[in-house]
């Protein structure tokens, strides 16, 4: 299978090289980026020295739909619903990493304060949060990879919201996030003198993937569920680890709860729930497409905690949309992406 | 005043001894600890290299009565108990910045899992949360300094907690520190390559701060409260960030509530309610005294969140410790203590 | 004394601002910046909050004239030069942290690709390396204050360098620095995920220290000096360690030259130089004013090895700026200056 | 192939298994510890979950001997020359990630201050430098894995060695190196808030990397060669950087030295030659096989730098052990070790 990747000079376009090194099944063909053109890759990014030698290539439509079978787009927000309906049409299988399909036109309106993709394509777009619409991702075109805290957060979520053992808008989630989700852009909110040693509070009450844990939890849950979320900035370069909060309405303990979990997830291996009194650390998953969980039911307070890690650039970005390719179509999820979190 | 630090090779027991370099009222005369005899403290800590040139002295009952007007103990948990009773009956000012004397017997057993302080000297011990116990605290001989958790999050929590704004058994702390809250001891827990560019929760349900809490909590509010708190670990060396979740009752903006909290701080220095859409960062009072807040109330969930940032070596530690003795001695709360944040 | 800070929202200007609130006899009161106007200083560095509460103000000659005693400018190369003449014509002190007038016409054509200041101005200029200029620094009206490398460097070369116990052109000077040395301006070279847990050289053999370093080595030492020195990024925020390598052409034994160094410095509080066997590392003068400095004489090779670690923002920049200032007051020295360092 | 990996629970034999993983002609049958007997390895390592869940085995020489083709020891210094001497005699391959069989006799005494190995042994173990020693290795049953620093040095190294350009006896090796390389012991000198934002001197003039430079340096020239050596321990994980200053004494140029790198690497897959101008940074190599290697002959000063640098756990650790263990078997050197490096 021939792919491209649009937005190779970013984190997670980069990201979706190194992994596709690892791909028995695919190969990749082309990188496009929207600023450079004919610039060896490795000048950019010189790790990949001898690895991977292409040029770049300034982003063309009939490029796109005549010399591959799939594209992925890593690109900012705003930039692949202008690239994806004619590839779509053109019946090029496309995987948005960016948040440009995630919402309906209204929300994307509301939060991305942008002009959303024409609505029959957000309609056709599928979620690809695999562990959960694996039977929809399998059917998919177009794939709106998720965003890597909604990752994070729903996968900690979904078993538990599928029940009616919690208060179903008493969920807080408090997620923490490495600087790499910000991407490569150079700015003073990226800045190393600014970040390190410093840990802040961000966006809160107004981050764009508020409406969309909200969207698919509420899908999840089968009844409309609101979520207080909030973001930090934590001074490392990779890993996520949402805190969730959640009260209990039924009285269940925490072995109940992973044996739950334990099942939910017992067709997925890249979710690893933790045992009993065993919290993850997001260097436990680090570049790894791994997202585990750790579960606890205070009987104190009655809330259930539920400690969720990934790697932000890897499940909860170009991993999981390889993952999602795989399923699409018809391979074993895993394929070449079995990688051992690098640790320490 | 002559005061002595026992303790002095831990990151608290340093840092009493930084700030007391600022301080036109007190001469640091001993320096004790627990294992070392007749060692320059300098050996210890080369930055002291011609800053401060004493040696450490054994810890003897004898001396600190006779040599001293008041001591201040950074000790690990369990020491300050052995030795101040008899300090306190000689009429020593104790000021003491571990958690021995701030749970009744009960609780401390409970969740220090250690034989507590006798109880004559638990209850005469007042507890040194400056800005809100200042008329306590000035009648104090026996101080119990505030854990620096319990700081952080009692002091983003008081004003609120006076009014009937809030559920007020809805309070969620989820609390963030640096490494150095950990102490000096090595352990794998406190292993640099195990947290560097690593986020991690710790002691989940079961940190000792939890009573600390609750206990100071329920004396503001004038009834019970139970909080749910946890704690994780983020790879920098000092600050504290509390993210605080409460539901409120009543329907109130945001800059209401930042009115509120000016008005209960307006005569705490070392308080700063940061303007609404401003959310303060641990950098932004390093190595200070300052506690900086910062409040949203969100018009979409009905949640107050409330961000408070300490230093947790100073504010948490050994500034408070010091605070608390210029309020005991009647001088001007700020003495030796207006420093600035070191940014970046 | 009245003075004025230019280049208030860089590192160096911020750190002139922090330690001047120490000052007995400086009273800042005006902080300028080229792209912003009537801007509270507070709202681009919060940590400020209630400490200074000044606005920012385009930079004006008549002001600055008009206004104050002695002005700081902490720009980027090639702003200060541009207003410094004026001043100095008008009788104003001027203290340059740039690098506009350290070197003559010639080196800063070459070294700095820009048009040097007027040669008259870079003759009248004092180079601020305190500890060995101080006699020239008190007749200064026009003070150019030494670069970070250099005066880490310098110091820990200028008393070997006034001895003939080395061979002159050996020296080799192998720097590591903190990121906070780039400045605040955003880039690439400054952003978070590309420098945490990294390590890199750049500048190799172009660095505009280089020049600077051996116009005033060669001035000590009474001869021309060459060296080869190169500049390492280090995954930290403030510091500057130099590893000093000279091959001695005399025996001489560490403690012989221990001796040299401390009889070199007996009058400088701010130089420390370390037992025999002890090194010192950066943080053990962070936020200081220090420059600690051990020594090895290795009986091997025949080599001698200094190490000289500084802050960056302060000896290196804001501090030794307020310390030169100080000595042209014909104040003592470390007026302002005596801080503890941050330890950890 | 069946190996066992003893020490496994410090950070090179958590690689070794890490790396594994990928090989396709080797199964790890067995891990061995010193002092944990029947605990699964996960346990030790969550990160392994689901992915290595074989149990920790007290190590014993009978199930060495009988059980496995070949033993890689990651143990502390003094531990291997225990064992390895019996399994040689009975015919079981051994890979010394150790230092125990880098020196002589004498050396090992000298700078280990331990007794060594027994000399017959000490003279059959070949130094696995894969590519300056790819010969040897593939006639090797006892493989003695160079050191982190000495893999940097050396292959920085080799090339001009060979050569008569140098002055031989003017070699400054200024070492560099990420904490991981301390191990996994918790010490003082391993704590996260002593080393954070800090960078340090260390083992000046006394490290026991010395001696093993020295004797393979002077091997590969054909003539006595001494160096001087520092090494400085950054706050990063893992990574080392050599800044390697050398005295040209014929008149060379960098794209001449270029040409003679790429020449004597040109079947060495893992060492990658930059172009002029450009120079390695350590997370170009992250958690991969690689050297990079960049090269600058300064015309003014006529001394050679070159910098070089790796991954510590991998190419100065793990990694190499397995390229070793690949051409003592006659495979590919390659074989699944061709990792892209994380980026970032």
């Amino acid at each position: 299978m021939r792919v491209a990747v649009v937005g190779a000079t970013g984190y997670s376009g980069v990201e979706v090289i190194r992994l596709l090194q690892y791909h028995p099944r695919i190969e990749l063909v082309k990188v496009f980026s929207s600023s450079q053109d004919g610039v060896p890759l490795r000048r950019v990014f010189p790790h990949l020295t001898n690895i991977f030698e292409k040029e770049l290539t300034l982003i063309q439509e009939q490029e796109l739909i005549e010399g591959v079978d799939a594209v992925f787009f890593a690109t900012p927000s705003g930039i692949s619903k202008e690239w994806i309906p004619a590839l779509i049409d053109a019946g090029v299988t496309c995987i948005d990493i960016s948040g440009d399909f995630r919402l309906d036109v209204d929300s994307y309106k509301e939060w991305y304060k942008k002009e959303p993709a024409p609505s029959q394509y957000l309609e056709q777009a599928v979620y690809g949060l695999t562990e959960v619409y694996e039977a929809k991702v399998k059917e998919a075109n177009l794939l709106t990879n998720p965003g890597c805290f909604p990752t994070a957060s729903l996968l900690g979520l979904a078993p538990i919201l599928k029940t009616d053992w919690i208060n179903q808008n008493s969920i807080i989630i408090d997620a923490k996030t490495g600087v790499s989700g910000a991407g490569r852009g150079a700015s003073l909110g990226t800045h190393y003198s600014e970040l390190n040693d410093n840990l802040k509070a961000y966006k809160l009450g107004v981050h764009q993937h508020i409406p969309e844990i909200e969207r698919y939890a509420s899908e999840i849950a089968g009844s409309p569920i609101q979520v207080t979320f909030t973001t930090h900035l934590v001074p490392m370069t990779r890993g996520i680890l949402s805190t969730i909060y959640v009260d209990l309405a039924a009285s269940k303990q925490t072995d109940e709860i992973i044996e739950l979990y334990k099942d939910y997830y017992k067709h997925s291996p890249f979710v690893r729930i933790r045992p009993e009194g065993e919290f993850p650390s997001t260097k436990e998953v680090y570049a790894s497409n791994y997202c585990d969980i750790g579960l606890l039911a205070d009987p104190r307070t009655g809330k259930l905690m539920i400690i969720s890690v990934i790697d932000n650039v890897v499940k909860g970005a170009a991993g999981q949309a390889i993952q999602n390719l795989n399923v699409m179509q018809g391979w074993d999820q895993t394929t070449g992406l079995l990688h051992t979190p690098i640790y320490p």
